[in-house]
């Protein structure tokens, strides 16, 4: 993994480990112990969870092969917070992390003193596990914006809707019209150019030959989508993918996720408990499906994810939400798997799911870049994913 | 409810209402927050919803109705612990009790503090609410070994096997010889005789013809169904009712609940953790499937309900397992559901259940009697179930 | 097996062997091909798996064992055709019966043919397979009912509707008021006296104790029982036991099985098609659930088996639907299973199921008779199961 | 729809027409009436039901609209036989296909008649429907392959394994080496150029750059397959796609569908019963999952569908099976669907299906050409999926 072994990684090391490290407890710290155990869905994972995991990954993969003498915390925590590294062992079946209650909050911020202190102490020496490091901060960053999108699941399973952290005042900006900037076709190269960290399934960096197309210059906000909505949005098949339409047949879907209809209009559970659906703000917590049937609705589509690759640099209000594109998961002409166990890491998911890229307020800093690849199957919603719509020029 | 209107309860009635609710608290002292927080699966609770829903119970059926002034602790929670009185109005879902992190433990031991300052006083008043008052103590005592069973299978699912409490010393008693008791037919009469508490479940008594029977004076012990077990009892269809062979192979059964092997060596988890399994002790948490089962192979059969009852004073050894019994849990004759929502506390689970007698180590004080008459599905292993033999004499 | 030799099967043993086979037969001929291949869901069968399983019932339990120089048919129809004999060997799984298109029709009528004659052949001859060959003679006649209420749930899955016979002449009575009868309690004996034919399961003969009753005259009709549904009995939970309540609401019943709405008029599919729901005519495809729920809107309850027995023969309505009792399906006192394969034929079904007594307009002659115990899970609807009301007296 | 109206079709119409029908009756002809009404699994379709189908679509697209004063055959048809074209009213649940036992094989082959006659009288006049009634040809031999792989996946449910046709003489042919042809990247040109029959997935044609790659010269053979399996394939996570191992291990696949062990050798049900594996025949009835994983296991790829399309004039060896590629279903750039119920022929399942190019021994003829896009669900195996093998070159 050459492209993990960066000058900036040497240069502010132990700063940057502490500040990710002390970032993840930060996001922990409003949540009771009862609050950092259960799991709502097998998709997600409780907080506990998500901070044993982190340290686990430094554990396993810098300090049990690379620091000599170190003497791991508690081995059976190998078992227990491996999360699908096939090769390094067994591991506990993910759709049951809700039920470890011990170790517990208290046991699992003494495994991350623990760790921490042994890092730190290995970052101060010399050593060449640079890459792995930052694999790892950068992992546990990811970690971080899963801690919020499954805390704020779990949460809203609670019929007292309680709230992760206070309110902020209302945004009182209204909806800003719909632009567009158009771009020609043409031979373009996106993926990682080696600058920077990026994860494997960034690169490599290849050629792709894109048709002229325009883009929105903002997400699609929730004043939109109501209007979709009014006009049987969820009731129309002719706007559906066919596994779309039966999803929300099956599921009943007939508004975003955590919207819920009280005394006539739409509301919406965040982390700051239930709150109006504001007009102006982007849509959020949309499946693909439901954001490719909007884009049928609207007369639009989706864009590939070279075209937003491509404009990435011009678009103004990028972050804001994870936005799905038209693009399935694969890997890029070129692309390996890292070898190890570390090569499990984003190869094989490469099946069944779809990219989404941006950001959203949930994203840790730097990970807003434009060749990050997220990706999802196309029936989540708990994730932060909205709507960026696209067009073809002729 | 004529029957719970009991001298008995006027006398000591602030004492006993102190000591079980103080007995409930105790159950749950050893458990974290996080323990007291998680569902392993649908028909167990949290031990949190335990010490909420039995403080439920008092206030609503006897602090709204019958204590002028009573303020609730906090309206929402008529919702979240509520556990199956559809006439008291709508409820949490079952399955979905292990997602309410908020209240925590400390906000539910408040709730307790409160009902129980509340109660003390309208106890130390005149009131009418006597029988009221014992069957909410009754109720919780039946939480109590709830408590225990639920938590059991919660801990089973760590990997970890944590213990609940330190372990007893070994019992270095052999195991005794089965004898046998009999039994002459003729007209007996069963059932609640108005004599101290009792269930409405329990009552009218009643006549019913016995025909000449034998009763084992011990229930089966764990070397007697690893004797089955060897013999093939769980591979061999000709034991089983139909629908138990079916929940052997759909579930992969070949051994009671909380078995396992361990280097050969049949253990069995319990609340002290893993422990090896001892042939003189009872065998405990196995179906009526399985007790079925283990009677046919033993040539046996189980007692019927009027057996056991009849035969229950003759018992030396009675309240360590559950006994299982060859009838299903129907309403005795003349039997009337109470009215109102108290009325929902038995009769409505008469359907698809077997009638369990005696009680185990878990129960609490004065449940271990004669009439009482414990119910659950056949293929239920996570209480305490065990197996009597009884046979047919001619 | 004593009670299956018996003087009347010596006298006209080929006439009645003839007769049965070819009632069965007469059953199926107005059905096609394709709808006799079918299976509407796991607890049905085609008619054609009836048609084979009825011979191979002959082939396996007579004459294989006790005719000398028989050629079964085709061996593998040993794997196809057995229904659930474990002692007999491996068996084509239930749910796939409708998978099986070969042997079709016309190789399923020669195996019959190949089997009759052989049967005849050896009824001419001497034997002591009398009890045998009744057995097998009352089991064809259980499956020719299981053959009408297996195809009317297959046809009622087609959205035309289609026939298996044609309408008869609409019954112009009306609805006669509901009689009762009052019987003194005391001692009674019930179950098989020995005379006629009887399966296992109707014995041993036994006393039991029974209190003072009351039975309707008549079963409950269509009209009786639209007035409960216009009470709201399908939304008002008091009227349930728990697990009735919640089949109600998961199956989304609102009305017995195969009513449906047209023109805002109840009509009913019936082996003649689509017709109105004529209110005279007793209530039919209902489960234990609605049969419990609507004695309860009525202020009564359903009758115990025994009670049933001892006023059968006062019953002058009989015999028009199944008769849904309080009493789940147990071995009576004394009850042994016949030993090997035969002993699968009722005992191991014991658990979980209701006793229905009566008989239905698809019952064989013969089998409608006061000892007679149909047993079903209690949410089943398919077979033609309706309601007798009883009540307690003081 | 321009690419469809074409003078070719112009030319013969009327033969093709007859030809293309009578095909389809051809391939059914070798089936009872019981074969061809079940249903194996809700993928698949009876027999029965794409006789009626591919009729439906000639009557509903081109008789009705177009033929003046046609009658239709019979109007509850629509409702019975439409597949999934929402626009044109609703339908027949596909799951539920297995039950229509009426109308049977004859009335099924009268319809036939029926529309065959009135689209002969119609074609024999002026019309301008030239396009549709291509398009409905070309659907009806899609139907063709469909009847084929549906009956084999129906017929291997029957544990007599039965044969829909006679055995062909084994091919004697020893296995081929695996040979690979190279092609130097730049910009191509895939998709319909304009010149015969394709359908609307195929086009636009667009331009799409490729790297330089490698492409193996035949499809992987049994052989070879074989090989992998002997290597732990099937146990092995390193070979597999995360979501592919899932598949793996909840269905317990340990060999290509259809394939069993028979005294210690692996045979293969076929179309002609159940044969040995023939080492140097394609290996066919695989999931993308172990497609994918195979050629990991290879150290290869999957081609991407634009690879396979570039390199697809030079293969040798094409239409034995349907060869997998890495390339997910998704449109084309430029892309629309046609309007009205046409149009949702195959846009609306874009969504998590993979593409599979070339074609198999049961596609007809015409039907395997480079721009065809065949496309299934990754985890499908009973359309007759084979692997080819391709690498990246530098």
């Amino acid at each position: 993994m050459p492209n993990l072994t960066l000058p900036s990684v040497l240069a502010h090391g132990l700063d940057r480990f502490q500040t990710v490290r002390s970032r993840t407890e930060e996001l922990a710290a409003p949540l009771s112990a009862e609050d950092q155990t259960v799991q709502s869905m097998p998709d997600a994972s409780p907080t506990k969870w998500h901070l044993a995991h982190t340290t686990w990954f430094f554990e396993t993969f810098v300090l049990r092969p690379h620091a000599t003498g170190y003497r791991p915390f508690d081995p059976a925590f190998d078992y227990l917070f491996n999360s699908y590294y096939e090769a390094v062992g067994p591991r506990h079946p993910r759709p049951q992390r809700g039920m470890i209650t011990r170790p517990g909050v208290e046991e699992v911020m003494a495994y991350r003193r623990h760790v921490t202190g042994a890092m730190l102490e290995f970052l101060a020496g010399e050593h060449d596990a640079h890459g792995l490091i930052e694999l790892g901060l950068q992992h546990e960053q990811q970690h971080q914006e899963l801690i919020l999108m499954d805390i704020k699941h779990a949460l809203s399973m609670n019929p007292l809707r309680p709230a992760y952290r206070p309110a902020k005042p209302p945004d009182l900006r209204a909806a800003e019209p719909l632009a567009w900037r158009e771009f020609e076709g043409g031979l373009v190269e996106i993926g990682y150019d080696g600058r920077g960290f990026a994860f494997d399934n960034e690169g490599p960096r290849h050629r792709c030959w894109l048709d002229s197309f325009a883009i929105a210059m903002r997400p699609v906000n929730c004043g939109e989508y109501l209007a979709f909505m009014k006009e049987g949005g969820y009731r129309r098949a002719e706007f559906w993918l066919s596994a779309g339409w039966d999803c929300v047949n099956r599921n009943g879907w007939e508004a975003p996720l955590y919207w819920e209809q009280k005394d006539g209009a739409w509301c919406v559970f965040t982390l700051s408990g239930l709150e109006p659906v504001d007009p102006a703000r982007p849509v959020c917590h949309v499946s693909a499906f439901e954001a490719a049937a909007f884009a049928k609705w609207a007369g639009k589509r989706l864009p590939r994810e070279a075209e937003w690759e491509t404009a990435a640099d011009a678009l103004p209000e990028c972050g804001a939400v994870w936005e799905w594109t038209a693009s399935p998961y694969v890997a890029y002409p070129g692309y390996r798997e890292p070898p190890g166990a570390i090569g499990e890491y984003n190869g094989k998911f490469m099946a069944s799911q779809m990219v989404l890229r941006g950001g959203c307020s949930a994203t840790p800093e730097g990970h807003v870049r434009p060749t990050y690849r997220n990706f999802f199957p196309p029936d989540a919603r708990w994730m932060f994913g909205g709507i960026r719509l696209a067009e073809d020029l002729r």
